[in-house]
């Protein structure tokens, strides 16, 4: 009764029921972050001092993210799996790479959009960071299954790289595979998307729907700040099924790391990111939110609390950075050719 | 000797051993034409009066080109096999599609830049222009595999696509598959690449250096023009294999249309668009050039000969238009989930 009259109320006047501050307040002392506002304290999160950011480099790791040579078959690029114009991902339960081949765990592609404020990568976060990132997916046998010496092969067969490789580190490079996937690393780190939910953080009341925020207290309410905060609303370990089994997903053979933790995935762009979960079982925003209430809460989430926090969610879907296709350099004779085998 | 009197000329004085307005005459006499300089002219190559040119439908078809929910697994998209960051090829000799299929008869996949000007799709040229040429892959099993009625359901089902094809084709539209390939086929017709080649042919006789004259020459006295003429240097029906069987490659179970004629592909951003051939058989442009000459001509080009006209080729290596990369519309509850089976 009390929500009802509320909702009245916010119709009426047009308004949030909690007064902004204290609603922003309370988010911060649930430990959720903004995407930083200012320009310097954001680059103090996307910056690398071991890869410091620059322009060549972020324009190389464009291009290399784009290049589907960096695979066995030449026909696989990192934006296969983590595709820019799909919210980051695939858009498939589980990710396919070569020969067809499904993830031998039948795990979902994470989103590459603001990955870096994950503090570990990979769904067992057996990665520190995105430059280490990288140099796995091109090697899998599942994924791009391309090893290091053909990768490298292929890079420094095209002038044109190996141009802009003197250009990013100057003209001693060397080429190696770690750097290559390190200057795709550089590109990744700028792929940030600030979203409404930043903006009210940041302190604009009315960026956030009065729905909007009450889905944002529910949010907190139910506990989901638990292992949802940070920037990234995710990105840490976390354990796995703290409550109870999955009801409508199976496990499949997936159970984490050695310990029986989970990376929490983060929750930025997730209204475009469906499928849902580690083996992107579930397609439903509002489903995965039930589901995730009864396995790592304990608790049930109504249809009507689900919906309020999936209109919430909406507001972390992220406005993108413009990004123009790459003209990639062409092949030479010296290139090492594709192999669909 | 004559030759070797020319190099020298032609180092001593900067410039052509052949008059620019001889070369150019020749050129036009040979049937080689320019991508038109002129705006008005260019327009009336690339519209189309049965889907004319708007900035919606070409934003709208770009987005489609390079969703891969148009096909069945969600992964393929137009872009796999026509990537414009490629020369707006694949690389490889013969496309891979659905389930990892490689195409049936091994034919390599055309390139979409400039596929305006061709006169024939398809290898065996049975369709008359892309908008009809963009529902094939989408439905071939090995390419693809989308049936109509999924392609339309996915598109359907994504409020942010009705709206677009609405300010695109008025509200009355009706979202049909062959309205789908149509406007794909819109933002086709706009990748058009200008190269020096043609900036020389519309007047700009320093465009191509002293070495490409001697190649657009040779080119043209050798009899290449027979076959690529036009502004495709391609792009046209002709009889397959006239003087002799190929040497390096295998012809495998293609033969061109039910009269033995294959279309002739375009020269355009050849150098980009290795392998060669309809089966991708040959990677290196040289060689190409020479094969050419002996299956096609009846004629030894020399080593020396095919090393000049591919130093010609070089300059229909075009300018390609910047394309930004679309954020496409997230699917929803409604929209057919894709299926890798």
């Amino acid at each position: 009764m009390r929500l009802f009259t509320n909702v009245l109320l916010v119709a009426a006047i047009g308004t949030s029921v909690f007064g902004a501050d204290s609603l922003l307040e309370k988010a911060k002392s649930y430990g959720l972050e903004p995407i930083p506002g200012d320009i310097d304290e954001l680059m103090s999160y996307i910056n690398d001092k071991n890869d410091p950011i620059s322009y060549p480099k972020i324009e190389l790791g464009k291009k290399l993210y784009f290049d589907p040579r960096l695979s066995k078959s030449g026909i696989i690029s990192c934006n296969t799996c983590h595709n820019l114009a799909l919210g980051g991902v695939d858009g498939v339960s589980a990710a396919i790479g070569h020969k067809w081949t499904m993830n031998p765990h039948h795990l979902n592609s994470p989103t590459v959009y603001n990955s870096v404020f994950n503090q570990a990568q990979f769904w067992d976060g057996r990665s520190p960071h995105l430059a280490d990132q990288a140099q796995g997916p091109i090697q899998a046998d599942a994924e791009m299954a391309a090893p290091q010496e053909l990768v490298v092969s292929r890079v420094v067969s095209i002038p044109q790289y190996v141009e802009e490789f003197k250009k990013a580190y100057g003209k001693n490079v060397k080429i190696t595979f770690e750097r290559i996937a390190s200057v795709i690393g550089v590109f990744e780190r700028t792929l940030v998307t600030p979203a409404p939910y930043d903006d009210f953080l940041n302190g604009n009341e009315n960026a956030l729907s009065a729905k909007q925020k009450e889905g944002l207290d529910l949010f907190m309410e139910k506990g989901c700040t638990a292992c949802h905060n940070g920037i990234a609303l995710g990105g840490t370990m976390q354990p796995f099924q703290v409550a109870s089994q999955y009801k409508f997903i199976s496990l499949g053979d997936f159970t984490g790391d050695e310990d029986g933790m989970v990376k929490t995935p983060t929750l930025r762009n997730i209204a475009e990111s469906a499928p849902y979960f580690h083996n992107g079982g579930i397609w439903d925003l509002e489903e995965a939110i039930k589901e995730m209430g009864s396995v790592q809460l304990g608790i049930d989430i109504s249809d009507k609390e689900a919906k309020s926090i999936a209109l919430f969610l909406d507001s972390l879907t992220g406005r993108k950075p413009q990004i123009v296709y790459p003209v990639l350099p062409a092949s030479t004779k010296k290139t090492p050719r594709p192999s669909a085998d």
